[in-house]
């Protein structure tokens, strides 16, 4: 059996501020025979995501730093293309975590490091995205932690992103008023044209907290009673001074601090006055619910009920420039690098 | 019978940043005759808490704010001197929102206008501290928002006050480190040493963050699990540096940014990283919880096992001097008028 060749990407150096393609390196590795237990996986699509920025630095954070000179951490989606486990055959679909790189061999009796998926009704891509980690973590968000009752409004950042996409339409389903912020006409017209929300504000209109709030003011008339907070900075500011009373924040991410120093809340004040409840989540920790989430989000990916869009760079070369045009939303749905 | 004459303090205008005596003033009103179902109180305590402030100013917050011309509100406790009401009886000790005056004319068949207490084991001045609202608001927000297990640190600001106290205390009862933060070295030995907090930060003598989360650090060796909000700026700040994956705060009171500009939040991103809950709320908005409350607390104090001091201005005429001690931090413990 001739050698295969498996070209990874390696985190080489830390971010100084801004992430550049120069913190990444193309490195090619041999695939090892197989041993008992193991399983061969051709990944076929790589997911880029926001949370790798944090990754990438040595600060304290909810999770490990990547460390230096090893394969990028992410989620894949593949076909099993040789099997020594009694669990896997050749040409079953999985997803897993193997990072950025071509082929992943894996122990694949570890439970939950590899998942048979069934692409009958839903597409390979899709479990990385509306079914999968940035479908699930909308659905938490918006159920576990805003629980939006109908007939009020729920606002989110990045939302014609992988999981601001699923949060809208999520709360449109459970018959809220769903407003998004995006970046550019094209996204707010899709987000509300294609998605179905209710309005859409392009934030690089708004130059000043006063305009920002200003644009909310007219899309929420009745106020924000949930807001899902991707973002952060002078979105989130303006948010709060337009929250109702007893309102609920979801804090996934804050992408707008991952470069450098953080940014301030301006008026926490208002959390008392308004008595909001802000809550922070990482959707890994709350696994009980995926089954739950899972089900929901398939069957309405499977029946056309949720909708979404990829963006998909070609080849694993490709992924730093695709992962650092994601930090800069220059990617119009789920960020994907497809690798076959 | 003679006229008796009700001496009050009316707000005549809204604070320009700071609050002086010269928004108050001292108004003489005679008591008009006794009505059918009417009760005349004669107050023997008015009750000075931080919110009041925030009633001064006209900006919106989350109850109505103080007219001009009119009594400041505020909690009393007090003997009924006259009734026209079968449910009250002379020499009856009850408790009210007479505000600012010496007398209260009251339609005593309004639902909980009055509510009689028993000063058989409670002291009648202690309804308006650990057995009143500010023993319920730091059991609310310790029980059902902090809601800490046994051996977590529980963190709470102003830890000498009205609220504060009882914070701490309660949370000892649950077999959790209490850890104070208070303004002086007296106020901090009075926390540890007869409060029974495990340590006491004097904040004023740490003058920047670092030197403040330094001193969390070292009262806290392993990381804040819940904190009590009292106060914001800073301290709230240095408390979210040290704060654990999971903590809970409880926001309250914003002491510091009652007087002007709104005090930002340095690094929001905390609240994701730690997946933090922020939960504001007003004690008033949960009188269903109330009796249970009073129950604990005054089975506590009535056991000399919540302990609480106070601070006694004499006179209606001193009531405004005294409230703006109190917003500096000049009184030592629960703030109260003595009105006989």
């Amino acid at each position: 059996m001739s050698t295969t060749i498996n070209r990874q990407i390696h985190l080489v150096s830390r971010p100084q501020g801004e992430a550049t393609a120069s913190n990444f390196k193309l490195v090619e590795a041999a695939v090892p025979e197989l041993k008992d237990g193991q399983v061969l996986v051709r990944n076929h699509f790589l997911s880029l995501d926001p949370y790798m920025r944090g990754r990438m630095n040595e600060s304290k954070s909810y999770a490990a730093a990547q460390p230096l000179d090893a394969v990028m951490i992410g989620g894949t989606a593949g076909e099993v293309v040789a099997s020594k486990n009694p669990h896997f055959a050749v040409g079953d679909k999985v997803v897993g975590m193997a990072g950025w790189q071509e082929y992943q061999l894996v122990d694949a009796d570890q439970r939950g490091v590899l998942q048979k998926v069934d692409t009958t009704h839903v597409p390979l891509s899709a479990y990385l995205g509306p079914v999968g980690m940035p479908g699930v973590t909308g659905w938490y968000g918006l159920t576990q932690i805003i629980a939006p009752k109908a007939g009020e409004t729920v606002v989110v950042s990045a939302a014609s992103g992988a999981v601001g996409s699923v949060v809208g339409q999520l709360a449109k389903a459970r018959g809220c008023r769903a407003v998004g912020l995006a970046g550019g006409a094209d996204k707010c017209a899709y987000v509300v044209d294609e998605l179905g929300f209710d309005a859409c504000i392009d934030y690089k209109e708004h130059k000043d907290l006063k305009s920002l709030s200003g644009a909310l003011k007219a899309a929420c008339p009745d106020g924000i009673d949930g807001y899902f907070e991707n973002v952060g900075g002078m979105i989130l500011d303006a948010v709060m001074l337009r929250s109702n009373a007893f309102s609920r924040m979801a804090f996934c991410g804050m992408i707008s601090g991952y470069n450098g120093e953080p940014i301030p809340m301006l008026n926490p004040s208002l959390i008392l006055v308004n008595r909001m409840k802000l809550e922070g989540f990482i959707v890994s920790e709350h696994m009980e619910l995926w089954p739950q989430a899972l089900k929901e989000l398939g069957t309405a990916v499977a029946t056309g009920k949720l909708k979404y869009r990829e963006t998909i760079a070609q080849g694993i070369a490709s992924a730093p420039e695709a992962f650092l045009g994601l930090l800069k939303g220059k990617n119009f749905g789920k960020q994907l690098v497809k690798l076959v």
